[in-house]
């Protein structure tokens, strides 16, 4: 017999790297008991939130109270109803944090019509302003068209574009798996379509609706001014106009159409974040955030974005409280006001967070429709990451499948200072049909969907808090 | 220094059993290069489908010819126009497989009513009667109710059973996640209701519709009869009036219900599969079928099921061929007819397929709604599924995010010889509100949802023609 000679250090050595490596990456892992006491608990979760549907019929009351836009009276009366019902679930400490919004309001009238034509003369064309606009004076502005695909295109316009309004026409590339993705490639025309017109002289800016269906209610959004530059009316216009626009201008170049628009910028107004949590049994002062903005667009109810999703993050802790749980570390739920048009709700509780002596461990923002789950992103360190990977045994019977690297939303990422920062990820295929436009409604959210979506984060929020990271 | 021996036979031998695990698991690997290449194309395939929307608009018009119940004129009008399409698209063959299916009619009259109450005389109730259901005589049938919540119930009913009409109100499941699986709890009840209420005497039996939603439109469905045993009429009843009735006969325990039902069973109809394939351009005699169902019920015009998922099929044989792909292995898309009320379709392919001189390799079926894609279920080795399993990224465009054991489908699962059956599977959470009834119809798809479906089945049909099993 002959034998492989190895030097004993080296043999030594390696033996103690496998073991430091098996035991980092097992440590990660539950245990059997765990997992079935975790796998038992999650069913459980998914079963009452699928039967009982306090989320949904918490939706129904708040579309009731109308859209939720920053500064409103509505808005306000929607972070009165959430404050009372908070209080009514029995949550360990419920109370309003204080932020200053912007206030804008649509006004009464917001119409457009082809004012001078040979052949379509006093058309009517549908229009949404844009969030943060300027209304036109009473009698409108009145102006030929010229049509863009970009925002390079407007600039290289030059003296051409004096006294018209610009047409912005590229269309939302439905080519793309993302919706978001779809989204952004287009929302630059709204974001900053009005500055770059004003800048070669335009009078005012349509926008094709940024949207992935093909109707003719327009969606609204934010869009920006900048110092120096003309403030200019702006305003989406409906997808089907636009086609028929495009297609009439190259008829009738000279073309008139004619915008009024009652909109106008108010001083800032007091509005609230709506906080409330299960305080720690254990850490009481390490927190787990979960949290959806409560604002939202005139237009529907912000059902979807972000009513349902908002909604579900409370429902996360109710199912929790109902379920007897008793959380380790504190769950706190908070419904950030002014996401929309000014994300000064998640920039305030940014700056309480990093002011607090408590430690954000995580925070879970849930704000891409209340569609059926799928996942979760998240932005943390790679030993974080494969900890939660390891919980999705559990995750999956919330329909969960996957936890990626991938950012979390613009309400909790302001809390700097956290750990780990998640964004729940429904399925997004139909949220482009719908957001920030009238289609936005109660009817458009499916009860199956949204319920799983908070059993979801119930799931994630109690694993965050029970096992740490 | 000092050494550590192992004996050198062990050694070698342990190096080998590792190689040869190495190489095994690496084989079943895509070398870069065709990674990339086949991630191009499949972006490419997912384009196509979001952007041109062929098959959805295919199912418009499929939809336009209405229902496709098996035997019915309008099922034969569809087969001719699908047989025509397959042409039209250049399909490299396209033929008819005759089939023989069962004819049921549901005729004219269907309708039920309280007959005899104090309080809820006259009262309309809403039913569907199931497919396969003896009518009722002209007068109807008239009798006193006893409901149930399962056959168990029904047997041990005994002579109280006599003369009556049993009623089936065991609730569909919501607390699942699955909403198949809660489908899968409740349908005993539609299956075998009729069968296990004649034995008892009873002369008719109903059944609280079968769905996840909450109105009162209700499901059909197929049911049994057996040998020896009476055939009595069955129908499903909405929801809410079964709600209704389980509270009224509480109060009037002599309360009485007519139903009133033309359907009809006639003889045996002359029937088609229609199939069209890409013939392979190296291994012509290896095939790998696509397909669904193409037979409906007669309650609103089968979008979802299967209308949709069938014609998804169909369009992923043409989204190959439109992007110039020349398939290595045959492609076949298989629109079964009479999956719904025989799985005649299926059973002749099977039989087909089990006689040809052809290999079978691979077969996928598209039953389960034209909802956004989340995965596949396989049935096959476990090697081949690991083979599929490295084809996640490429299915990932299409939004598959994972491959698991499962089952496939009714169809599919008649070729008994093939080396793998898939099942491909979209989200159900919105099916149960509509299969089987008129909600199911063209607007209830949404185009985005339906395309992802016919991009994943075109990607994972090119990658098992390219790759083998």
């Amino acid at each position: 017999m002959t034998f492989i000679k190895i030097p004993r250090r080296k043999f030594f050595f390696t033996i103690l790297i496998f073991f430091t490596l098996y035991t980092t990456i097992n440590s990660q892992q539950l245990s059997t008991n765990k997992l079935q006491s975790y796998n038992e608990l999650a069913r459980t979760i998914v079963r009452k939130a699928l039967t009982e549907r306090k989320g949904y019929d918490w939706l129904k009351e708040l579309c009731n109270i109308g859209p939720r836009l920053s500064g409103s009276e509505k808005s306000l009366k929607a972070i009165h109803w959430a404050e009372k019902k908070m209080k009514s679930l029995g949550f360990d400490s419920v109370w309003l944090q204080p932020v200053m919004v912007p206030k804008w309001e649509r006004g009464k009238i917001e119409n457009a019509f082809v004012s001078s034509s040979k052949k379509y003369k006093n058309k009517k064309l549908t229009i949404a302003s844009f969030g943060g606009s300027i209304g036109t004076p009473a009698k409108g502005i009145t102006a030929e068209l010229i049509e863009v695909k970009s925002l390079d295109e407007a600039k290289a316009l030059g003296d051409k574009a004096k006294g018209k309004i610009i047409f912005y026409n590229r269309p939302f590339d439905n080519g793309l798996l993302s919706t978001f993705e779809g989204y952004g490639k287009a929302v630059d025309q709204r974001m900053n379509g009005a500055i770059e017109a004003a800048k070669v002289g335009a009078i005012g800016a349509i926008v094709r609706s940024i949207q992935s269906s093909y109707d003719n209610i327009p969606h609204t959004g934010v869009m920006n001014y900048q110092d120096g530059v003309p403030n200019i009316p702006s305003a989406a216009i409906g997808v089907i106009d636009a086609d028929f626009l495009s297609k009439a201008i190259k008829e009738e170049p000279d073309l008139k159409i004619t915008l009024k628009m009652s909109c106008k910028n108010f001083p800032e107004a007091q509005s609230y974040n709506v906080i409330g949590q299960l305080t720690g049994s254990e850490k009481p002062d390490e927190i787990i955030v979960v949290g959806g903005h409560f604002d939202s667009w005139d237009k529907g109810c912000g059902a979807h974005d972000d009513g349902g999703p908002s909604l579900q993050t409370m429902e996360a802790l109710n199912l929790l409280k109902e379920n007897g749980v008793k959380p380790k570390r504190t769950i706190r739920c908070v419904l950030f006001i002014n996401e929309e048009n000014g994300l000064r709700g998640g920039i305030e509780y940014g700056k309480f967070a990093a002011s607090s002596n408590d430690k954000h461990l995580a925070a879970i923002e849930s704000d891409r429709g209340a569609f059926t789950p799928r996942g979760f992103y998240v932005t943390t360190d790679s030993l974080s990451l494969r900890k939660m990977q390891n919980w999705l045994p559990i995750l999956n019977k919330a329909n969960i499948d996957w936890i990626r690297n991938g950012g979390s939303g613009g309400d909790v990422g302001q809390i700097k200072n956290a750990k780990a920062l998640l964004g729940y990820v429904p399925d997004d295929q139909r949220y482009m049909d719908l957001h920030h436009s009238a289609n936005d409604v109660f009817s458009a959210v499916h009860p199956r969907e949204m319920e799983l979506g908070s059993a979801a984060i119930a799931i994630m929020s109690l694993l965050l808090s029970a096992e740490g990271l």
